[in-house]
């Protein structure tokens, strides 16, 4: 149908979330018909993203600055910690405005099924920022399935010796729900009714 | 939230069709974790795209080659032209691989509601293929819907004095339809049963 570079084109599009071969068709159409005003403004935009892509040192976010944009704000409370299971659950906390402390990312959950271990988690660093002093709370904002929860009690029984407050997310999080498809509403709702980890 | 290269992309990607700003966020995420396997052949699709891009000076097909891989197609037959409004269209028939001919590409429909006149398509090109010779048929393949059909009436006014065959996709094309949204089948009856313009 069309050149190798604008098949290729597609095919990179169709692998992103959200996007099929038929919606990748019509980007592609609309990034060539409008050259100047989609196509360049994304291309350099990639190209800004990827030559500046880190992740934070500190707190395991996907940013251009490291220590990235979160870690880097003065405005924030250090004194309180929020633990999430992936980057896009940052994003969602952050973008929500509700909670001013700092974030760490997990990058996923423990699972058996996925053979995902302790190890394989960012535990360790949390542990050190904890160990290092300064922080009072803890927010454990893990999704409410059964791995996030399992993640939760597992780290709470792991901070038990620290002298900081373990809270989690109010439970009223629909069952099975993924903190990133939230509304905003339900967001700010279990946020304010965390409680203390059991 | 994020940095304002991470934003910039965030916001080029949503401006694309069928991406609001929750899929680009999502698609933004997934690439910057992806960094190797998904950002780095996107950005390279679309550097290639953006140095080749041009539109065919034939048929007004948008290719990174000039003339387009169909125009350069020596497989194809010159004696049948199958005129369409838009590129997103020329490719909707391409990929069905019903139709072995050429193709030319209006750039619109005739208007009177968005004011699009003859001059602003391109009708003179298209007569100047035709009075060139070498075309026995031209298959108006417009959109099934009343700007369509006006401007596939003009044309075949315009077309007249030349020996050549007019024809227009049988009707059955669902009304309202647009061709880049039928399915293939669709597409194929409405090719096979291709009528004279009366
Ligand atoms: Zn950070
Ligand atoms: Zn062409």
């Amino acid at each position: 149908m069309a050149s190798s570079e604008i098949d290729a084109l597609t095919q990179a599009l169709a692998r992103l979330p959200g996007l099929g071969p038929r919606s990748a068709r019509r980007a592609v159409l609309h990034l060539l018909k409008r050259r100047e005003t989609s196509l360049a403004p994304l291309l350099r935009a990639l190209e800004r993203v990827n030559e500046a892509l880190s992740i934070c040192s500190t707190c395991g976010n996907v940013d251009t600055i490291d220590p990235c944009t979160v870690c880097a704000d003065p405005r924030r409370d250090d004194r309180l910690l929020c633990v999430v299971e992936e980057v896009s659950d940052l994003w969602a906390l952050d973008r929500s405005r509700l909670f001013p402390g700092r974030f760490h990312v997990l990058g996923g959950r423990l699972s058996a099924l996925e053979g995902v271990r302790p190890e394989d988690l960012s535990i360790d660093m949390l542990i050190g920022r904890i160990a290092r002093g300064g922080v009072d709370e803890v927010v454990l904002a893990m999704n409410a399935t059964l791995e996030g929860q399992t993640t939760a009690h597992y780290l709470a029984e792991r901070l038990e010796t620290f002298p900081v407050r373990i809270t989690q997310l109010a439970h009223g999080l629909p069952v099975g729900g993924e903190l990133d498809y939230l509304d905003e509403g339900t967001l700010a709702q279990a946020l304010r009714a965390r409680r203390p980890v059991s």
